[in-house]
């Protein structure tokens, strides 16, 4: 069929329909206990470093039932080292495994990958290219904690430029009906040309602001990212930093029914003090980051047993 | 029940009744075949290298059936390294998980760890604090070597100033009767007086000297740690060099029925000519290391599977 | 019997009968599916990284149903660093799993180890010693692409000085009839004496030459190897090059039914560009890799299972 996966290289490739199904698989993979995927061996092959990542895809395909072999520093001990292109080592570890999963630091390196394997390849994140699992676990988590994809408001914060889950999020977001989008970001660091050039040849409409604390009770979701400090100015960043955070102060401004995402890790951009309890609902990216098991597990599945 | 282990982080957890079912089950762990824990993943989470723990550990929840995930160097690779926190390192990978094993080179972590979980946590040491586990493997081994944990006279030699292990082992040794320590150190690597404190509260005996050759006739336990060069002054190590020191000169000291131990890995303290036949009795770590492993089953195995 | 092996350290280990033996048991391996080395745990120890050695082996060990633990870092990361011996490190290990798998940089370490340890040991390639299974792999390669040993011209290529698999070829090709060397290296890489010395007394019949364009026309196999451009002189380098390249000029020199072999991993001494469309039957070393995989499945098995 025209949706059939092979591999996974960027957002744009899930289709509304292929979502759906994705999402309907992870919600049965929640409590899969069994070894469906015996004998199938995923290779995880990291070329920089990325643990909860990593143990997330890991633990996907071990919740199936299967098996894995692979390194947490390809670019350092591998034969990359030595010289040797990616596709050769793509060429060899494929005839060892059935499925891989690639996280590279060059953008483009998963869909080079994807053109030379004889085994499906997921992109775990290429450079400042995409990374499209993490896209797949955030509009997973939508449709959990909203039960629906169309009309929602949603702000990203933080560090549009070169945070790549906001921009691969976005592809995804064009998807949908009735998405309103602000951007809260300081001003060297706004969310690029090409993605707001492909939102509006979408009709997703979208806005920018910089005061997060007039954005936040307008808004569904509140998708925190983590500012790069040492990509901006020192002033600039002391100035930013008040405007781009999630307190104590600030929270009572999320609406009870809104949600407050993060891709993970997160720094001083959201207060610790708000998760101590661990029980106010618009907390929501522990169940965000727990989603990407899910998501994972039944990506694969579609993957290796089909549609 | 009272009794019932949840969490690992410190030796005195273990309580008399709670060690002597962990060597029960240790002890039909020596030939388990099964997969008992089939379905059940352990992250193993070391955020400073500890080849040999990891891999027993590891080896234990195979053993078992289970599956492992994890990382040999989280403090190099996971997103600690962009300052995450590590309560949150711990939520997030507890959702991909049953049973996160910590190694961590700040004491306390274990503890801080366990507060935030909801899998269990054992910590695989944590700084100068403690490794529970070796303790256990420990008394573990002087059960099987003896027969009995009560009436026993244990020299620690070396370095117990910083040792963890004849530190986490003193706190287990006053939960036994008749016990007689002698700790045999250089003059800057005395057991610190907290330890010292702990016994005599508890009424366990104990006495120092500096001549190892007059300690080791009078003893059922030689227990030699490594003293670390770098800690002392030359001029002291060169003179300490020979007085805690196991030989083929003064092993003839060691009684036949007593017994050399070590928590591994060592390196001058004991001369390696006299492991070389292997089938000196009375050379008892590599049984101690080899014990690891079935008590951390069975430690596991109480967790994970109730008591 | 006389051919059973415990411990594989070097090459000269196979006989004719074991290779054969070998070579019909990674036959079947090809679609083997099921599960007998259910609860056997490999260790995979590599002092020094080989990301593609080890991930085929740890890949044949769960093919055949076993369990993996193992560093990709021991050097860096186990307890050698803290001085211990090789000995004790596999004494200890020994005891965590049924085989270990040995990537050492010191020659002579698996040979070492196999005198200590109490299962088998394997090695996946010792300093400047010998990569045993790689040869193995080698000659499983000639076995499938020619079905046959005897009668074969090959012509190995590279740096011969060096290069262990070239030296641990030559040694399994004194085992077998009418194979002729042609041995094709810049003059400071040559093939050691010692080996030109074994196959003279093994009747091997050897040449050297320079003209890489002149031998090709007249042998079965070419074998490559990677020049190390690090340890010529960039004269003598750039002089060298152009003469020990496989590229789209001289492919057509080599005959149809012939064969390009190389251990991998390849720069720039075979043009990338030749293995585009994957469909040049002569490129054999993607199928050489893959062979490896079957060729580790059935050594193992002879080993643990028995022959």
């Amino acid at each position: 069929m025209g949706d059939r996966l092979l591999h996974v290289t960027e957002s744009q490739q899930f289709s509304r329909e292929i979502l759906y199904d994705l999402f309907e698989r992870a919600d049965k993979m929640r409590d899969y206990s069994g070894d469906k995927f015996k004998g199938r061996i995923m290779a995880s092959l990291f070329y920089e470093p990325s643990t909860r990542t990593r143990l997330s895809f890991e633990s996907a395909m071990k919740r199936l039932g299967g098996e894995v072999i692979g390194t947490e520093n390809a670019g350092e001990f591998s034969s990359a080292k030595k010289g040797e292109s990616l596709e050769d080592s793509i060429r060899v570890i494929g005839s060892y495994c059935d499925l891989i999963v690639l996280r590279h630091n060059v953008e483009g390196s998963a869909k080079k990958a994807s053109q030379v394997s004889k085994v499906p390849v997921i992109s775990a994140g290429d450079g400042k290219g995409q990374h499209p699992t993490q896209a797949l676990l955030d509009v997973y988590t939508l449709y959990r904690e909203f039960d629906r994809l169309d009309n929602l408001k949603i702000a990203m914060v933080g560090d549009l430029a070169s945070g790549r889950t906001a921009r691969s999020l976005c592809y995804l977001c064009s998807k949908f009906d009735d998405i309103e989008l602000t951007f809260v970001s300081p001003d060297n660091l706004k969310m690029g040309g090409d993605i707001k050039g492909h939102l509006s040849e979408n009709n997703v409409c979208y806005s920018e602001h910089d005061d997060l604390n007039n954005v936040l009770p307008r808004v569904d979701v509140v998708y925190m990212t983590r500012i790069q400090k040492e990509r901006i100015e020192i002033e600039d960043y002391e100035n930013a930093r008040g405007k781009f955070v999630i307190n104590r102060e600030n929270l009572g401004l999320v609406r009870e029914k809104s949600r407050i995402m993060h891709p993970l890790p997160h720094v001083e951009e959201i207060d610790l003090s708000i998760e101590i309890e661990g029980a106010d609902e618009r907390v929501a990216y522990f169940r965000q980051a727990e989603n990407g098991l899910y998501a994972r597990m039944a990506l694969m599945d579609m993957i290796l047993n089909g549609s």
